[in-house]
Formats: structure tokens, sequence, C-alpha cells
């Protein structure tokens, strides 16, 4: 892979890769919570934010080392780091680092969007990852509201520099009807939405047929998956809810193409805090929560190559 | 004011307080681009992040010295930090710290938006005034497009914070159509979030007859400005696009209520890089580049002062 000589589909073809080597769409989320955390992470009593940070930057790491060798991407969540302040965001530029030196893909989570050059210095801030910036991920999530002259220049940069960018079309959260499915010249908003980004992606389609921009679609709502599968052919789906919103592996089938491409299915809290939930819990020592990470990771790709397409990846 | 007991209702109040006392509705907006800086302010050369924010640091920090007898209230834009990585972030920190102790209010252009927890998360990290957060501005702007469960966690930081929320309603770019003035069930997108967001203000008045939630509304769109002013008559109008993008005092004159209140009117790259356009750049010599930034804003206050019923502030 030549990194230095960007192409229109370089990410989406990154991505179809590390899929294929690593036979799985699992994506890891990092959602850093502090009450959450191991209790060999936290600190007795009140922990200043600093402290905090440091321990968020430890507990990725750890958990970077873990999944490394069994899923091909991860996608750390922005606010838990900026709630912590400029500490915290010390904290992701390390995860994601850590993690791109690794071998992992990293979509950082931030749900930017703002007019014009304004979203340009979104982009130049969050994407590489050609770049030399602080929290050059390879890919970054989107927002749509302010409409296509605040997504451009994020697709601009994500062309410039080998990365990608998810726009947000139906979220997995209750409250995601609210504006996303009202209807608009017989069909939802979140439609409207789809088709603007499959069109934006037809054009940069690359050896895997994908192009430079995808679409963020909820594990939660399974008949719109399947829908917006069809109605985005060229757009990598990343798929949240799986797991501690409900999301089950047949929820998300709908999500892949025949070849068990085109769809990466993240799970955060399921698999980073796995120590604390059952059958995990009861399996793993307290201070092994590494290896409750890990069985917990390993049993969401078991389901999803029982259930899915994904089953059926191809080799490299 | 009681800072230690927040009151719902207190983040509106203080705005039309600290509105009334300066006697204008202008609001300047903090958006630093190294392209932009004064010559004085910029080293030659190739500088770094870290040079960069200090220069960011410094910018900001003088333009609020000399606004701050001129006008209530500035705003941040966060992308802009952002940009420049950690450093960046410690320079917004600096700088929302900087304009609150020099008395100003400071409302934070984060324009952030996503699921529950993580939504908490953002608005703990950037909302205060009560709290002891890095970034804690006195009200913040969030996207709709997730719906109101995605939203109320803002507000719930923000009723416990004596803070403020505005949510974008109409934006002042031409691509925020594209969603925005979708028709649904006979009114527009926006229309929808607009309803819903005077249904959370109306519930949470203050003295001034205003609620926690307010409204982003571009200036480039003067009727829709004034049907939402209303359809939104408890919501503080946020109005940015005053301008560079076109806006005038003409266009904005419907925001306001009959009192001369209820609107905010931003300007950020017509105000702070006065210094290098017209008539500014004819008066002040280049390293007098504040005071093109005094003229600016007291030029902008004479206009709405004119052509506004902001001329018609009452006392305090």
């Amino acid at each position: 892979m030549n990194k230095t000589e960007p192409r229109a589909s370089g990410f989406a073809d990154r991505l179809a890769s590390a899929v294929i080597e690593r036979q799985t769409p699992v994506m890891v989320g990092l959602d850093p919570r502090w009450d959450h955390l191991p209790e060999a992470l936290r600190s007795d009593g009140d922990a200043s934010p600093v402290q905090r940070a440091a321990a968020y930057r430890r507990f990725c790491r750890e958990v970077i080392d873990v999944v490394t060798p069994l899923v091909a991407v991860v996608k750390p969540q922005a606010a838990f780091f900026e709630q912590l302040g400029v500490a915290g965001m010390e904290a992701l530029a390390d995860c994601i680092a850590y993690a791109r030196a690794a071998g992992l893909l990293v979509v950082l989570d931030a749900k930017r969007g703002d007019i014009g050059s304004t979203a340009t210095a979104y982009a130049d801030g969050l994407l590489g990852p050609t770049c030399e910036g602080m929290f050059a991920a390879d890919a970054v999530t989107v927002n749509p509201y302010l409409g296509d002259d605040a997504l451009e220049p994020f697709f601009e940069v994500a062309r410039k520099r080998d990365g990608g960018v998810f726009v947000l079309v139906k979220t997995s959260n209750p409250g995601g009807r609210m504006l996303q499915d009202l209807q608009a010249g017989g069909r939802p908003i979140y439609r409207h939405v789809a088709e603007y980004v499959e069109g934006v992606a037809h054009g940069s389609q690359g050896r895997c047929g994908y192009g430079v921009v995808g679409a963020v679609v909820g594990a939660t709502y399974p008949e719109q998956l399947a829908e917006l599968r069809e109605v985005m052919p060229h757009c990598w789906l990343l798929v949240p809810g799986f797991g501690s919103q409900g999301g089950t592996a047949r929820d998300v089938a709908g999500a892949f193409d025949q070849q068990g491409l085109g769809a990466v299915i993240n799970s955060s809290r399921h698999i980073i805090f796995a120590h604390a939930r059952s059958p995990y819990a009861e399996r793993f020592a307290a201070a092994d929560w590494q290896r409750a990470v890990e069985a917990a990771t390993r049993d969401m790709i078991d389901r999803l190559r029982s259930d899915t397409p994904a089953g059926q990846l191809g080799s490299v």
C-alpha cells in the first residue's frame, strides 16, 4: 500500500483488505467510561482529569493489544476523551497513534459537522492517515444536518489523504426517529441522506466496489438496514448498536453484500467492559479483564460468522 | 447573580441582563484562522501547531480585551482549535476561561451531537459555568439530527449547571437547504425542529421570558428568521451569517422581540479580521489591528441600533 500517493478509493480498499485478512467485520468501539473501567485501572477515591486520562490511555492500549490479532478496525469515541479536557485529548491522540502503529484501521467517532471552511478545519484536524496531524484517523463520522456544502470539505480532505468518511444516515437510538423518519416526498429523511451519500460514493469506488464515503446505519433497525444496503450499493456501512443496544447477528445480516463485505459491525461496551457482565464476569477474575475482552471479541466474531454473510468472506 | 445555586432559567436571564447592560445584541465569533491572523502575531515561515496555538491564544486574548467593554457575549469556534491538536485545545480552554474572567458570556460553537450517555459526556466536558471543567462554556451549540433523546442530556446538564444550549434549526449556508427545507407533513424539517425546541424552552422560562434552550437560525434567510421568531417565542436565537456571509442589519431585524431582546447576532471574520478589509485596512496601520477590531465592532453595534428593534433595548 502506497500511503504517500492518495487514491480516491484508498480507504475503502484498505478496509476491504483488512476485513478479509482478519476474516471478520467486527469493529471494536473504544468508549472509555470512568465508572466502567476495570478496578485495576482505577485509583481509589476521586481521580483528577489527568489521572483519569492516564487510565484511559492505559486501558485503550491494553484493549488494542488484545484485539489487534482478532479484528481490523477500532472506533474511538471522541466524547469520552473530550470530557476530560486537554489531558483527555492527549489520551485520544495516543489511542489513535497506538492503534495505527499496531496496524489497525481507526475510525474516529466524532460526528462533527459545520459549514465550509470550518468543516475543512475539522477534517484537517481529525483525518489522516497521510498527514502529520495529532488525531490523524483513517476515517471520521460526520453529521449531515448542515447539508452537502458542509459535508464536501470532509470528502475533499478524505480524498487527498487516503481517508474515509461515514455520514450518519439512520442512528441506532430510539430518538433517531424524530427527524430521520419524517416523510418527505414519499420517503423518510434518512433515505434522502442515503441517496445523497450513495451519489458521492458512486464516483469514487475502488477495486473493492466501495467508495470513499460510507454511512452509519444502526443495528437496531434491521429492516431499514437491509433497505439501506440496497439504496447504497457503493457505501461501506458502519453499524453501531450491536450488543448493548440490543442488535443481534441476525439483525445485522442485511448489512452485508453477497461476499460478506460492505459492513463493519461495531460493539463498544459489550466488548471492552465484558469483565463486568455475564458470562465473562463469572469466567474470569477481575484482574483478568483483558481475557474477558478477548473472549467477548471472539464470541462476537463467531456469532457474525454463523449468522451473517460475513461467514462467506473470501481470501485476500 | 448566584452561580452556586443553578436555576432552570439562569442562562437565559444572564444573557438578557448582559445584552441590556451593554445595550447591544452583538456577539463576537472567535474563529482564529492562521492565514488571516494579523502579521504581528504570525511567525515567519512554517509554524508548528504549538506555535500556531500560542498565536491563537494571544490573538483571542487581545480580541477579548478590545470587545469586553462593548459586547456581552463571544462565541469561540471549536473547529479551529481542534485543528491544532492538543495545543489548540489548550488555547481553547484558555480563551473560554479568559473571556469568562473578563465578565463575558461564552457560547462554545461545537455543534456536538451523540446518543444518550455519549451526549452526556460531551455536555459534561463542554458546559459550565458552575463546574470546574476545562471547557466550561456558558452555553454550547448542538446538532438535532440524532433526535430528542440525544439532545436531552445537553438540556439536563445545562439545567444543572446554569448553562444554555442552542440547537441548530436553520443554518446560514446554502447547503443547509438540502435537509432542513425538505417538506414533511406540510412544513419544512427546520420547522419541526423549531417546534420541538420551543416545546422544551416553554417549560423553562426565566424572568426575561426565554428558556434554557435556544436556536441557531442564519441571518441569510430573513423570511425564515421572522417566521421562526414567531414559532419559538420562548427561545433565544443565535443568528450567524451577518457580515461575511452576506446578512445585513435589515435581514436580522425579524429576529428580535418588541423590546429588542431575544436574539444575539454573531459576526466572526468581519470583526476579528477587520484589519484586512475595507474601510479598516485603509484607516489603520497593520500593527493597529486591535483598533480595526474595535471600529468594526462599534460599526456593527451602530448598524443594529439603527436598523433593528435592538435600538429599543431598555435599561437594566
